[in-house]
């Protein structure tokens, strides 16, 4: 018989979503050059030729057999390894390849971090702004998410709000840096001053809360910062990873879960994992897409264009007032709309071609997106729309 | 905190994978070729040179972004379109790529399909002897796995012992055909009175029971017989399958749910599923690898060593004195052991270097499995071994 539960989240609509659909209609009729759609989260930027030239090696190479096998449970060792040099090497850490498991992207990463650490029943916190699919991850482990207000000014965290809503139930904490949507890395102040709290709350609560870090954006960050990996700051701590956005391959479902060798019971989230996989029916993301990133760990992308893009958005959204952070990664900008209720200024930006998320949808109302990977040149073409539209509407 | 339920189930033990890793090292020791290793599963034979065509051309004429870019969330249209093409001209069907989901592998279209139809606390059935992964994929739904006991002398259904274990708290019956481990593939008269079964017992229990059909092994048929589809013989069927086998791409994940058009809410199925992938983190298999599967639907890997295989051995068995029924499908033979208790007959053929998998693992003890997806210059070589122990070892 149909199963309930999922038939009554048919109901739920993305916003996103909508927007990308409307703008591909939009499209339609005006030409899709002409809609400075600022709606979806895609790499505009192609995967590195090495990835492409991994791909068509280990197909001319390899015996098809022995590539395309399956992988053992806890994903292909040497994959794992290589992964976890990197790592070590880029982060000083000691992770080994019993520390890395590989997943069909972040959200098979999530997926499996949040089981490993948080039992149904239990909380996970998280910060807003915050991706929106962090609701249906965490509640597909049987958890309830929890979130922190945001504080606005830099949004960084209110550890005043975050203090006072730690509890008992607390399994982890789910951060997001550089984070979608405000574009913010959090400094190492921020991260020391996480961990040294969460220390202080596990021996308070009598259990180890587990930091859960998603960091899809960990190599898009601007303005010559360092790219920061919080398991450096506590011992505690899953790394969740995705290629999607370094190598520019959403599509291939690729990433890893990485356990810090600090962690409570390190030696067992790995395996933990491979359990976890049968239930949920994951089992390993594809053979040939795990050993082709294996062989572009230490490339990227050219990811220069979201700096570019980041730079020219700024000046022409502080130029027309705009209260806004800078961004210190990833290629989103979370500036504050020019009314409180930022679903009515979106829609109304509509009319000017504009596709701009509310911030509503990252439980941060009177804010709103803007994805900017997209060219360099449509970014610019979006002005004139972007200054009709704040002087028509706000400024008349 | 480390959730418990995982950490508990680090305890169980594999016995098909304590054989492989037994056959390895005894491998190491007297050189693999002598260890005459019927445990495991994987395809021996390469797959078709138009899946690595397919890749390479994918790669040659594609833009990368468009190539390596997010699946739609119900995974892509076009290969959607093409899994329905196929499976209408091949089993006269109606499907359209609204009942189309793609997966990572049966396992992935299982934890989906379960999820469709069963809610947590209700039962799914399915009959012994069955692949042991089905617990944890039960399990992993929130359900709890019945199993009906076997029907030896066929392996076909045993219906008055499936018709007493039918009841209101019934969700869906889970069937596998052809059969792991039994090599056994059922009857169109099997198939045709499971459905005259399963559509009394949803009018008698007032909801819609489904049939789940796990169909992996669909294109290896021996003896010339017609491959079958269950869903052309029951209305509330969910299509389970993975290329695994038919192509050789055991580690690529990649597979697929297919509802029957005729089946409850059969335009909800496949949106369900999408919501599904967001709590488990499965969000597609690799774009790639979907997009190169849909350019061999009508490909196979070359299959005809598996019935090779089966013949030759089928006649070594039965000259041995076994009783064993003859395969109609699979890479597996299911004899029963010369004694009643199958694992100790299993152990005592580790001695002749033979890896047997006792019947206990498939939930029907005093059978044993063979895997017979090796060469076979080595199944022949296999037979002095078979002829040693039994002689030694029973007919002494």
């Amino acid at each position: 018989m149909i199963a309930q539960k999922y038939l009554d989240m048919l109901g739920g609509t993305s916003v996103i979503r909508q927007l990308a659909e409307w703008s591909a209609a939009r499209g339609a009729q005006i030409g899709y050059e002409n809609v400075f759609d600022y709606s979806l989260g895609n790499p505009s930027v192609p995967c590195p030729p090495e990835f492409t030239r991994a791909v068509r090696d280990l197909l001319d190479t390899e015996e098809p057999v022995a590539l395309h096998g399956y992988s053992p449970t806890l994903t292909i060792p040497s994959v794992r390894a290589a992964v976890a040099e990197d790592l070590n090497r880029r982060f000083g850490m000691d992770y080994t390849l019993d520390h890395i498991f590989m997943t069909t992207g972040a959200a098979g990463a999530l997926a499996h971090a949040l089981r490993c650490v948080a039992e149904p029943g239990q909380d996970v916190l998280t910060f807003a702004p915050y991706f929106p699919e962090y609701k249906p991850y965490v509640e597909g482990a049987g958890c309830r998410l929890r979130v922190v207000p945001p504080r606005v000014e830099d949004f960084q965290i209110d550890f005043d709000a975050f203090e006072s809503m730690l509890d008992a139930n607390t399994a982890a904490v789910l951060i997001n840096t550089p984070n979608n949507p405000s574009g913010i890395a959090y400094s190492p102040e921020t991260l020391a001053r996480l961990a040294d709290l969460l220390r202080a709350a596990s021996a308070r609560f009598g259990h180890h809360i587990f930091l859960i870090s998603d960091e899809p954006y960990r190599e898009i960050v601007f303005d010559g910062a360092a790219q920061q990996h919080p398991a450096v700051y506590y011992a505690d701590t899953l790394t969740c990873y995705s290629f999607s956005k370094s190598l520019s391959l959403p599509g291939e479902r690729i990433g890893y879960v990485a356990a810090n060798p600090r962690c409570e019971m390190a030696d067992r989230i790995v395996p933990m994992c491979g359990q976890i996989s049968r239930g949920t029916g994951h089992n390993c993301p594809a053979s040939l897409i795990q050993l082709a990133v294996a062989r572009c760990l230490d490339k990227t992308s050219d990811l220069s264009v979201y700096e570019r893009n980041m730079r020219l958005l700024w000046d022409e959204l502080v130029g027309l007032g705009f209260t806004v952070v800078r961004p210190g990664g990833t290629f989103y900008i979370f500036p504050k709309a020019l009314e409180e209720d930022a679903v009515a200024f979106c829609r109304k930006a509509q009319a000017y071609d504009l596709a701009l998320v509310p911030g509503d949808t990252f439980g941060c109302p009177g804010y709103f997106r803007m994805a900017y990977c997209i060219d360099t040149e449509k970014v610019q073409r979006s002005f004139a729309a972007l200054e009709r539209f704040v002087k028509e509407q706000y400024r008349g």
